[in-house]
């Protein structure tokens, strides 16, 4: 539902927005950061509420996965610039330029392998989220979503190993 | 921030979650269902006090929108079931294998083209966002989100014109 507790920000009217959670993350990764998230195997408990939303997702390979990042430190202001992966050795980027989850809504997202899904219950490999995370939505990945070839920020090539990336 | 009242699900206490939007989207499209996002150009205006965390977004070829579905009928229940694309011929499916606006969270999410970043305001090429929706959060599309040949269901392939996936 809509929160109807009113802002006026520079460029208008907004509303504050309210989600619930659609179910949660049991994951063995129990603490950031993630080194490598590709082999990891976790389920996603639905809701049995929403069991019926995830009734065919199976016929997909991948799904993204949008949860909370329920972790992440609590700010009073969010810093707007970060230093990638927590590298000091590189400078800070705009964090909408990153994937920090220290963000002004904290949103993640994993592009997961499905593995299997019973009922409400979803297996999937590669999922980033710990162990409690809030799951607000999940979606197909389709391929719409492949892109050739997309241009990186030269930080992203510098500290992502390209033998891993090829690895994917 | 989190709203502190809490529920109890039946996979055990979760909290709702209370998002503000970062900006919000200036587009030729004013009504959907949107036919073709690919060639639709668009502006994201970020609130001003956002507008650092936008630095060296320009340096991706692609990003992530997440923006909420501000036009999506809001309804007392969302149903869990739905025809892909509004496609009455076709079975329906669970609202998590779709990408119906119509969802238990209305999050929804682009993959756009970064034509330019003036400060506050980005030009992006194929964002199906509607005139006025809020945005949420923008992230870097990186190597990792390329999925090689994912499986699509068949009711995609049956909607979806495999030349203008090509021509994405």
């Amino acid at each position: 539902m809509i929160v109807l507790k009113r802002m006026v920000l520079e460029e208008g009217l907004m509303t504050s927005i309210t989600l619930n959670p659609i179910g949660v993350v049991r994951s063995p990764l129990k603490q950031g950061p993630v080194k490598d998230r590709r082999t990891v195997v976790s389920e996603i408990i639905l809701d049995k509420g929403f069991a019926g939303g995830a009734r065919g997702l199976e016929e997909f390979s991948h799904i993204y996965v949008l949860y909370w990042a329920h972790r992440a430190r609590a700010r009073r202001k969010t810093s707007l610039m970060v230093n990638p992966a927590g590298r000091t050795d590189v400078a800070p980027v705009g964090v909408f330029a990153s994937r920090s989850p220290h963000r002004p809504n904290r949103i993640l997202q994993s592009i997961v392998e499905v593995l299997e899904r019973k009922g409400n219950v979803l297996r999937v490999r590669g999922l980033d989220a710990l162990d409690g995370s809030p799951v607000l939505d999940i979606k197909p990945y389709d391929l719409f979503d492949v892109i050739d070839n997309p241009r990186m920020a030269a930080w992203w090539l510098q500290i992502h190993d390209q033998c891993s990336v090829k690895r994917k």
